[in-house]
């Protein structure tokens, strides 16, 4: 019989960070994180998972195009035609796709080149000025691992650090909030070889921590003018040094969607 | 220019509700979700959102049944060969089954009579007695309306009540909450109208807020032995009395996945 068992909290609270401003190329996120903390009377606690957009990572690292900038090829012309998108924004879906899934409707699903399956290769146009589109991070996990380090170190506690970004998803209407870089708590939490209430050992689950913890900071966010780009997750009880988002993507043979 | 705005919540609590019994069917799920809040110390609050998991409504409403009692088709055969399942679980896989979605390696994806796309129809071996399985609530939509009208004229406050499960999702591996029905607040959140922090006005976006929420909760309840199977969501502004978890299910005809 396993004696495996993992403690999980019984008490979180999702706190809203409010208070940053439009993020520039170039700007420390993790010193505006900091002023932001402070005009919120907040103040770290160990085990905190902090919850940054993809969006406002991808601003301070300057990725954003400039729409008048992209060349666009006869492939981003016609995939355009077909979805009624600008081609310009075919284009760079195209530019961030490892794979082309579909194209339906009007929407583009690619396999980005992270690995991520998902509309649009996760382009935005909302919350960017006028004529220009803002595109993931190129390497959201070094992103994750970067800001972790620089937050302990100017804090002393010890956190996780995640991005988030709000994808479709397969066979459910609306989006959710979803993981694309994690550090230090578990994407994937294995609970294989646990036993349930009748002692019968798991076989199958595993749970989407990472992706879940994304859900719950979305709550807060909300998608517009709020102005809440981080969210705190206060009180869990899960820590994994080397975790990484690439945990949760199927290798392409195992994805029965593909 | 559009002038809705959506007030979100900036700070919200996940509080697992621990202590209930295992439940049998005919278990008054409200009295005993009450004596639980008692022995946590915990009272309910307005706008408090209560997540029940599936399997204990399940429970309740008698939806276990016991393997021994499944006649098996040939066509239940055949997939339980083809999936190297148990003959009699692919026979309750297909009884609950509009239609079968995909069989493939060993996870049978139907549409549930509800409308849910999910592995195996949503039916579960664990946490219940060997030889037995628990199905979906047969109509989670009335369940959770009767839960919400017990505990509002129980407790004088305005509560939602939503009801979740754990499923798999396309193109990414593990299981996250997910809801099956929604008193209360809405399945969706049309932020259709919306401005951005550019004055654009948004176009696409819903984001599903009962998933969300389902998925926050998840973060407390585990799937084991931990036996927190209701957790309450404080904090959340967002009220929709007539809603429906159907809102988040695509007409067939949208689903770029089938």
């Amino acid at each position: 019989m396993s004696e495996k068992k993992i403690e999980v909290a019984d008490h979180l609270e999702i706190l809203g960070v409010k208070g940053l401003p439009e993020i520039r190329e170039g700007d420390d996120l993790t010193a505006l994180f900091f002023d932001a903390l402070e005009k919120n009377g907040l103040s770290l606690e160990d085990d905190d998972a902090i919850v940054f957009t993809s969006k406002i990572i991808s601003k301070s690292e300057g990725r954003v195009v400039a729409l008048s900038d992209v060349k666009t090829s006869a492939e981003a012309e016609r995939i355009a035609e077909e979805t009624e998108k600008d081609p310009r924004i075919a284009q760079l879906i195209l530019n961030e796709a490892k794979e082309v899934v579909r194209v339906e409707q009007n929407i583009i699903i690619v396999e980005t080149k992270h690995g991520f399956v998902c509309a649009n290769a996760g382009i935005d146009e909302s919350n960017v000025e006028e004529g220009k589109a803002v595109l993931l991070p190129e390497d959201p996990q070094s992103s994750v691992s970067r800001l972790k380090n620089e937050i302990e170190a100017r804090s002393g506690k010890e956190v996780s650090v995640l991005t988030s970004d709000s994808f479709g998803r397969a066979f459910r209407d609306g989006v959710t909030g979803i993981c694309v870089g994690v550090s230090g708590i578990p994407a994937l939490l294995d609970r294989r070889g646990e036993q349930d209430r009748f002692g019968r050992i798991a076989r199958i689950t595993k749970e989407a921590i990472a992706d879940e913890v994304c859900a719950a900071a979305n709550l807060v966010m909300g998608e517009f003018s709020e102005g809440i780009p981080v969210a705190i997750v206060r009180g869990l009880r899960l820590k994994q040094p080397d975790s990484d988002i690439k945990d949760v993507l199927f290798h392409r043979e195992a994805d029965l969607f593909r």
